[in-house]
């Protein structure tokens, strides 16, 4: 990147988040070091230490971001009643959600080992909050009769296990356009949730 | 690990894998260096290089091993003729072939990244030979009229992701044993090809 885009401090923070997201990524956190992002960046390292106390401040950051911003977005959504109807809206807002930003769920999940135990537990949560989302739709559906699902949480896990492999595979221009993902991918998840 | 097992080329050329595969899937790849490697056998680094010659070699090799040791105890597995039946072979084998291999699935999925582009392209031709071997289960199935698959390879890789789910929170000794995960697993994966 360019220097030229200017080191104000509301410009220069986001291009450091950008920059370690990219670089976490790329090589993992652990052989990542702030020398490099600053590189990346274009500012002397000991300028990072304006926006961040050190590398895991980063990296937890990242990641709560992320799932804030997920939380966040979820939540917005126009849900309607019928739970059927919910979980093709959590479906589609899901696969979606997570295609534009193959960096960060890639870190979110694979940089767990990561983080310090207290950050650990704060992701958990958030992590956990993002589930029962899910896991509510299915027990509403089980309630109104149109669900069999043995177990809600594991069922939770699974579902979301599967739709974040949609990530390992999909490319834009590929075979399948999105819309064609989002139908197949429907007509699975509802079936794991459909009576026997 | 102490030297005391002997350093004998036998021994240390297992020992080194293991260890390499425990820090890979610790630290990351690019953060493991042939010295720390090394030092947790508890050999000089120089000796490494008798048993290989680079740390991609290394990892390479741990993947590989992993991917064939996956299709041949695959390809031993006893099935039936039925197609219902050979995915509910699949289920339990794959849920509890990774379970016992935590490391090498952890660095099968996350350094792909850090592959050599030759090196990438015979894992990934491995991980297509076990894809295929669940698609013609799925095609058969399909054929014999008992499936609804509207995709094969897209339900090929949303099974194996939803199962690959498990080796994220599945603990031994926890809520549930590993038999009910099966049962639960193979009531979601039957109902994902079920016919509508």
């Amino acid at each position: 990147m360019a220097r030229t885009q200017g080191s104000h401090s509301d410009i220069t923070g986001p291009r450091i988040q950008t920059a370690a997201l990219r670089l976490f990524a790329q090589h993992g956190y652990a052989a990542v070091s702030m020398r490099q992002i600053a590189k990346e960046v274009g500012v002397q390292a000991g300028a990072l230490y304006n926006y961040t106390p050190d590398k895991q401040s980063m990296l937890f950051g990242l990641m709560r971001g992320h799932m804030q911003d997920l939380l966040a977005t979820w939540r917005g959504q126009d849900l309607p009643v019928d739970a059927m109807e919910q979980l093709r809206v959590f479906t589609g807002f899901h696969i979606r959600f997570h295609l534009e930003r193959a960096d960060a769920v890639f870190i979110a999940y694979m940089e767990l080992r990561n983080l310090s135990p207290e950050n650990f537990t704060e992701i958990e949560t958030l992590r956990g909050q993002y589930e029962d989302a899910l896991e509510m739709i299915l027990k509403a559906g089980v309630d109104q009769g149109v669900f069999h699902v043995p177990d809600t949480k594991i069922a939770t896990l699974a579902v979301i296990a599967m739709l974040n492999g949609v990530n390992t595979w999909y490319r834009a221009g590929g075979r399948l356009s999105l819309d064609q993902v989002e139908a197949i991918y429907w007509d699975m998840v509802h079936k794991v949730v459909a009576p026997n």
